[in-house]
C-alpha cells in the first residue's frame, strides 16, 4: 500500500477492509468511543468499573488524555447489525453512569459539541484569552460555519491590552494581579461589551515555565463566563508542559461553556 | 518497553540506543532536517537536485508538508564526530542553494524563528486574524517567553468586530469586501493602532468549505503587514481542507513577517 494518506485511506476502506472481512468469515469487530471531560481517569473508573470488567463479545476500555477521558466500547458480531446492537446496549449503560461528563462520540470534538449547543440556544459567543493565547478561538473556528455562533474576540496577552481593549482597570491589575478571579471576570464582561455578544468567555493564567510567583504557581488558571446579568468564575490548577497547560485550559473553558449551555 | 511516552522515551534514549550502538559495532547514523517555507517541493527539488542524487555515506531526502518542505540529511560515520562533520558539509551546500527559504533546523519552528528575530530587532507584534481564527497567535504563544515580543491581538471573525474594534470602515467592507487587500491593510493598521505595537500583522480570507463567491474562491487569502509608515499586502490562493487552509495561511503570515524582519 502507498504511504501517502490521500491514496492509502480509500484503498484501505474500499479494498483492504472488505477483503479482510471475507477472510475472517464474516465476523465483524466494531468500536465506538465515548468522550468525557472535566473528570479524571480514576473518577470514571470508579463509575463504570462493572463495565470495564466485561468479558466476551463486548468489552470496554478506558484511555486518559490531557483534559479528556475516553471509554472505548468494542463488540464482535456475526454482522454489522449484531455488533452495533451490542455496542448500543453497553453505550447506554455507560452513559447513565457518566452523565454530564460525556460530551460527544467518535469524531465529535468538544468545540463541535459547544458549537451545536450555541446554535441550538441562539447564543453568540466572544472570547478573551490570555494564557491560552488564541487556542480556544482557533479550536472554535476549526468548525465549518462557526461564524453562526462565534463573533471573535481578543488575545489579551499583555496587561496593556487587558486595559485598553477589555477595560480591565489598572487598579484591579495592581490589587489582584492579571491572574485572578477579578481580572478574569472583568475580561469576560469586557469582551462581551466590546463585541455585543450574548456570552463572554475569558481565561487568564500562568502557562509557564516562567511567570510563577510565591502565591501563584505555574498552571493556575481562572476561567470566567459573562452571561445575562451575571458572571461566574472558576479556579483551576493544571499540571504539565506549557503546551499541555494551554490545552487543558482550553478544554476546561469549552467545558464550562458547555455545562452552562446544558 | 512500556507504551507510556513519559516512560518509553528515557528508556529508549538511556538504555536501548546505547545497547543498539554497541551491537552495530560503533557505526553511527545521524540525521538533521532543514526546514523551508514559502516554496514548493518541485522548486526545492530543482535547486538541490545534485544533492538529492548523493549516494554513499551521506544522503539527502526531500519531504513535503502543508506550507513546508523539509530536506533531511542523513550521514553514517564511525563515530558521532565523523557523522556530524559529514552532515555539516552537505548542510552548507544545501543552504547556499535554498537561501532565504530556510527558516530553521530540527526542532526549530517557524514561530520560534520569528520570535527570535522579533526579539533581536526589539520589535513588538500585534495580530488581527479573520480566517485563521486565532491560530497565528496560538502558535506564537506556544513559545515560552513570547510576552517579550507579542502583545496580543484580535480575532475579527465577524464584520462587526472588524469595524468596531479594528476600525475597518463600512464603506471599505461594502466596496471591496471582507476578503480584500484593502480590508487586510486596514486590519493591520487597526491592530497596530489599538495595541501600540511596532508591527501589525493581519489575515483575511476564505477557509471554506462555504463562503466562496463568483470572484473569490475558497483558499483566497490576503495577508498584510503594517510597519513604520507603510503597509504591505500579499495575495495567496491555498488549496486543501478548512484546517489545511488555516494552517497554510498561518505559515505564509509568519513567513511574511520573517522575511520582513530579515
Amino acid at each position: 500500500l502507498p504511504g501517502q494518506p490521500a491514496e492509502l485511506m480509500p484503498m484501505v476502506e474500499r479494498h483492504l477492509i472488505p477483503r479482510l472481512r471475507r477472510l475472517t468469515g464474516g465476523t465483524v469487530l466494531l468500536s465506538s468511543t465515548l468522550k468525557l471531560t472535566g473528570t479524571t481517569e480514576s473518577e470514571v473508573d470508579a463509575k463504570v468499573r462493572a463495565l470495564l470488567a466485561l468479558k466476551g463479545e463486548t468489552t470496554v476500555g478506558i484511555y486518559a488524555h490531557p483534559g479528556q477521558v475516553d471509554l472505548r466500547i468494542t463488540a464482535r458480531g456475526k454482522n454489522d447489525r449484531e455488533a452495533r446492537r451490542r455496542i448500543a446496549g453497553v453505550e447506554r449503560r455507560n452513559l447513565t453512569r457518566v452523565g454530564g461528563l460525556f460530551y460527544g462520540a467518535d469524531d465529535e470534538t468538544l468545540e463541535s459539541a459547544v458549537g451545536t449547543l450555541l446554535k441550538r440556544r441562539h447564543q453568540r459567543l466572544a472570547v478573551a484569552e490570555s494564557c491560552t493565547g488564541g487556542l480556544i478561538q482557533h479550536r472554535l473556528t476549526d468548525i465549518a460555519g462557526s461564524s453562526d455562533f462565534f463573533l471573535g474576540g481578543v488575545v489579551a496577552y499583555s496587561n496593556s491590552i487587558k486595559q485598553s481593549v477589555l477595560g480591565v482597570k489598572p487598579k484591579t491589575l495592581k490589587k489582584y494581579g492579571a491572574v485572578s478571579p477579578e481580572t478574569a471576570q472583568t475580561m469576560a464582561i469586557g469582551v462581551r461589551h466590546l463585541t455585543g455578544s450574548h456570552l463572554g468567555l475569558a481565561v487568564t493564567g500562568i502557562a509557564g515555565p516562567s511567570g510563577a510567583t510565591k502565591t501563584k504557581p505555574v498552571g493556575l488558571v481562572y476561567i470566567a463566563l459573562a452571561h445575562g446579568r451575571s458572571t461566574s468564575v472558576r479556579k483551576f490548577l493544571f499540571t504539565g508542559s506549557r503546551g499541555t497547560i494551554k490545552w487543558k485550559a482550553s478544554q476546561a473553558s469549552l467545558n464550562l461553556l458547555r455545562l452552562h449551555l446544558l
